[in-house]
């Protein structure tokens, strides 16, 4: 067994979540607090008024982060079973950097209709739901249901969380570049996350977009495409090119990856514009390693990975926004509460900003807190 | 606002559960294996061996409370979201008592197919699954349904807590009045309580019994029986007696009800056999009050509430019985197990048994686990 297997099989024996009584419960009277006769009084209240569920139960911090297992990291379809360690290890990040109380959820069914079912009605019992490793397009379908018939927050992390870092890290390397919204994207992959990536970025400001996926460069001509890669064609290869990822590469700023390991050569690269951006996000083999891009002219290369420099990770920013949408008690999380995310992100960064950290640590507790505080007052100036 | 109710909103005000983290997140190392890349080792031998889940990840504690908040304890059909704190509360006792790390999950719909569908869909993210507070008797075919599609025990408390600890209240009553199996007794409410406590008495040895509901006495002439009632006419009432609970009570040796307040009278006791024993668990308020049962000529008194002497409460039954089932991880809860428990309780009891305190203190951390250790063994002894 090599050492990564042997540590994270050695970690995950060991209980890794609990939960946690905070109330006292030592004597007959706590007991009658806690439970009947007195909590009928609470039951009571929450008749009255179902908003109170917020003020008196466990709801108000509660998310479930849920998968069918059906797209789970590099892995693929396994199953829901094998896709429950993922959630649970979402759900100690949700509580580690956001002080959210998460619970792994996972779903015996691949039927959409059953899907948005079992979870619309069990909504009831959370303040936001996380979807997760949910395949494309399914996904799309599902979390626009979910949203619909829901009363809380629904977010499909794979789609927003990942959208949300990559627009951060594209503020802050255009900045260090001195480009601006004029710049030419190119995005590899139109799973869940390339078509999130495309369309916050879109809603952000930037206009020429390129997309591909496995066929190339996704364009009108094209017969093969779903809704949702369609839709995107709305804003985006205005010029309506086809052709190749090579020839969408050329004269492009900015790559950004989210498809599969090894696919873009530094040659590739050399065909950019000047002092191209490189984020190379697929995992656990990037898109191009980083020092075949510095050959190639890279001007910043970020990946998904730790141990790498740049790392564009997820977890930069759901923990936060969900803290700051839970404060506020939106029902929702709309593009502007995302694109505030990002923003934050590069507040928070302004002074460390460089080329080997475009990102701040996923490690440092501060920036998650003043995510959630510009999320938090963002839903609050709009309700007054 | 009275006392109570002050007390109880204040209580709940705070938070009383939380998710904790049990495993080091520190470092950049520890977040590689909380999350990726380490955790997909942890999905990969899942994917090969699917009961790993139970080495591997949180779902070995994890219990769900689940209700439709259809029969809230004596609030009735009060909603799933005002039944929440219930089941939060339920929960915390969970954790306290068995150390069962249980989540509160409260289902938006009142239609049975829709409801097992849901429960079924998620139950491959719990140990185990706790049905709470669904009106009968709806809940008898929700409960049969769920244990037919679930791998997991699915286990209706207000059915089988109450009868395990109505049990071995019985049991430990009838050893100080002297008598035996053949005592004539008689149940007053057939919903889920009154039929769980009758199949489970008969199973253990019982025979001579009577049901009442709010119509009388139930006998084979009647039309109006729901199956679940018909059922009990297999072994219950075998002279096929008719009249009303006072004719039901002449003569009888124990009264347990689980119906409503104030409806049995000293008078009636007066017409019972010598040494009469009643459980009068009507909540708030009992079918007769200790002092006027005495009145009566009672020799034995127990109520449900935990302010008089005698409490029959599930909470002494369900904590130890789904922690020695989920640590020998039994697939189902069966009657044996139930009747196990019992006796457990019993055992636990015998040189501490008086008149006043015919069972364990709930607050008696050993009981719990001298109660999930019989449950133990007993599964693994026949699985040798």
């Amino acid at each position: 067994m090599d050492g990564m297997k042997k540590s994270a099989l050695d970690y995950s024996r060991k209980k890794k979540i609990e939960i946690r009584i905070l109330a006292q419960m030592r004597t007959k009277d706590d007991l009658a607090l806690a439970y009947t006769p007195g909590i009928a009084e609470v039951c009571r209240t929450i008749i009255n008024d179902e908003s109170l569920m917020y003020e008196f139960t466990a709801r108000r911090n509660m998310v479930a982060v849920i998968s069918d297992g059906s797209a789970v990291l590099g892995l693929g379809d396994i199953g829901h079973k094998a896709s429950y360690p993922v959630m649970e290890g979402k759900s100690m990040l949700f509580k580690r950097f956001g002080n959210v109380d998460a619970i792994p959820l996972i779903i015996g069914t691949k039927d959409v209709e059953e899907f948005v079912e079992t979870v619309k009605n069990i909504s009831d019992s959370f303040a936001a739901i996380n979807l997760e490793d949910i395949s494309a397009p399914r996904c799309f379908e599902i979390e626009r249901r979910l949203r619909e018939v829901c009363s809380i927050p629904v977010f499909h992390d794979d789609q927003h969380g990942t959208a949300i870092v990559v627009l951060a890290a594209l503020l802050n390397a255009l900045k260090l570049s001195g480009k601006g919204k004029d710049v030419k994207i190119v995005i590899n992959g139109a799973g869940s996350a390339g078509i999130a990536i495309a369309n916050l970025s879109n809603r952000y400001g930037f206009t020429d977009m390129i997309i591909c996926d496995s066929r190339g460069i996704i364009h009108r001509g094209r017969e093969d495409l779903n809704p949702y890669k369609k839709e995107i064609l709305s804003y985006a290869n205005k010029n309506n090119i086809s052709g190749d990822l090579k020839t969408a590469l050329k004269g492009a700023d900015v790559f950004i990856g989210v498809s599969k390991g090894g696919i873009v050569t530094a040659n590739d690269i050399k065909t950019m514009n000047k002092k191209p951006i490189i984020f190379a996000m697929a995992n656990p083999i990037p898109e191009i390693m980083p020092h075949d891009a510095l050959k190639g002219g890279a001007f910043i290369v970020g990946t998904g990975r730790s141990d790498l420099p740049n790392q564009i990770n997820n977890a930069l920013a759901f923990p936060g926004l969900f803290r700051g949408v839970i404060d506020a008690r939106a029902r929702a999380i709309d593009d502007e509460m995302k694109i505030e995310a990002a923003k934050a992100i590069v507040d928070y960064h302004r002074n460390s900003l460089s080329k080997d950290m475009i990102l701040p640590q996923i490690l440092d507790e501060k920036v998650h807190r003043f995510i959630a505080e510009r999320v938090r007052r963002l839903i609050l100036s709009k309700h007054k």
